[in-house]
């Protein structure tokens, strides 16, 4: 299924006219993922043309307002605008009461069922998990407790060959069968093999969102593999000791991290206000772990592509 | 002294990419007073280069998301930017706890002095005094408890005329005396007439914001013959019942309380989104008080110049 990220925004702590507070959006084949959500994160969406409204679950990682202050506002306007379908936020537990104090202090009664999914914060938890998606949290080092993300597209069936179908006859109750890896046995007993019916599928996607946190090793063999990696690189290396200080990571750390766990892709964000020429980031990351890109507001990352 | 008024913001609602929620920077010689915070406000301030740290004073009319959204990013970077200066926040009580809350769940200690004052719902109170400004809440009506705010320059001594200092050998003991309306004595026993020694000054500016609320009948008299008066005109006058149902104004409401209270100009916002074409709303306004303006996003109003 096509797997495609969207950042919304990857700053840092305090916004600016151009760089907003960190928002992602995951398309898990037309499915839409929100992945934190600073202020601002409203107008991104409609800035890049993504109906709020066909956002269904939310992803929270910790309650620094750089990466929830845009939700309340977010989660009024789903409300304004009439929604009725339910929404699924996986959070800390004491968004939740940040959020019921809101709604109480405006007299708001959602007209949607909004269910609040609390993330632990000790240990992994799948989140959701259904055919073809499974999304777990990820235990990672901060200032105050943050989660991180997986998200593992499922091992996909095969995808049958639709003049096949025609050729042999073949019934609807069958396909799954052979979808599933089965040869498929005709009405005159021939037995035709499954290589024949079926093409072989793309490997599954998955995805992980690391920020905000330091150097965490005990992460590693959990994203191994994973086609992307979204990891926060605040500092660079220089400053790694304020990187600790602070609950962040340098460059190196998000790319040995990387490269330890053998990531396809890297990505890298939530810098520092303190550096103009990002790029510098770049070269010092890449010197560890090759294929790493620089966040970028407005930028789309296709999975089928790295 | 100089009174500017600068629009951030006056969305009703829902924000879009055009267009902010609620919040406005009054410029009193130089002090800045911010009414409302709708979400965003901050970036609205940068993009009309209006440095954050030099607000001392925040009003906020009310607890719907679209007045006060923004309030906590703001305060947020304030703190992050290392402001040491004190805030006061003027507000219904509710917010108070809305702002301890999310900032015990980031373990945040302030770096400043955040002082909260709160809004009586039922009855006026002056908010701020000093020697060259008073500032009251008014008592609107709307579909939760919701305040105006009330800016009236104090009624300005005399300007002395630099020249006649030399020319008298005048004191500085004795300026205040002069500008108060006094004659001055000099040393020769010569009585010099006051109006030889100052200018008459302007008349004082004042300034009303009315949003969100119906028609208020009983603040006519309080807000009588201000400068400039702002008020909501969220629906045109066929949406009158629908005005009053959700405790919002139609442009005549606006208009009406402009005329009575013999304000020298009005200025409309907070607009339905149903609007496309806002000059229907502002010549719906001018049909019952002609001096009338559409509020715009990043305008700026000189009271010098009403």
């Amino acid at each position: 299924m096509s797997f495609k990220l969207t950042i919304l925004g990857c700053n840092s702590a305090v916004p600016t006219i151009e760089k907003n507070p960190t928002a992602q959006l995951l398309n898990a084949d037309e499915r839409f993922f929100l992945i934190d959500c600073g202020e601002g994160t409203q107008i991104q969406l409609l800035k890049n043309k993504i109906k709020a409204q066909r956002i269904n679950h939310i992803f929270i990682s910790h309650l620094h307002g750089d990466h929830y202050f845009g939700l309340i506002g977010l989660i009024n306007t789903m409300h304004l605008l009439g929604r009725t379908r339910e929404l699924n936020l996986y959070a800390h537990p004491k968004l939740k009461d940040i959020i019921d104090l809101q709604f109480l202090a405006s007299n708001t009664e959602l007209k949607f069922p909004l269910f609040f999914h609390p993330i632990p914060t000790d240990k992994e938890k799948v989140l959701f998990e259904d055919d073809s998606i499974i999304i777990s949290s990820l235990v990672l080092k901060h200032s105050i407790s943050s989660s991180g993300f997986l998200f593992k597209e499922k091992k996909k069936t095969k995808n049958i060959i639709k003049e096949k179908i025609k050729q042999y006859n073949i019934p609807v109750s069958a396909i799954l069968d052979i979808k599933q890896g089965n040869d498929f046995n005709t009405v005159d007993g021939e037995i035709i093999r499954n290589e024949e019916l079926t093409t072989i599928s793309d490997s599954p996607h998955s995805y992980a969102f690391c920020s905000d946190t330091t150097f965490v090793e005990e992460n590693i063999n959990k994203i191994k593999g994973v086609t992307l990696l979204y990891h926060e690189a605040t500092f660079m290396k220089d400053l790694q000791e304020k990187a600790l200080q602070t609950g962040h990571s340098t460059t190196v750390d998000a790319a040995t991290i990387a490269k330890k766990a053998e990531v396809k892709q890297l990505l890298i964000g939530h810098f520092s206000k303190r550096y103009n020429n990002l790029e510098d980031l770049l070269e010092e990351t890449r010197l560890v772990f090759v294929n790493t890109s620089l966040a970028a507001d407005g930028e789309t990352y296709d999975f089928d592509t790295i």
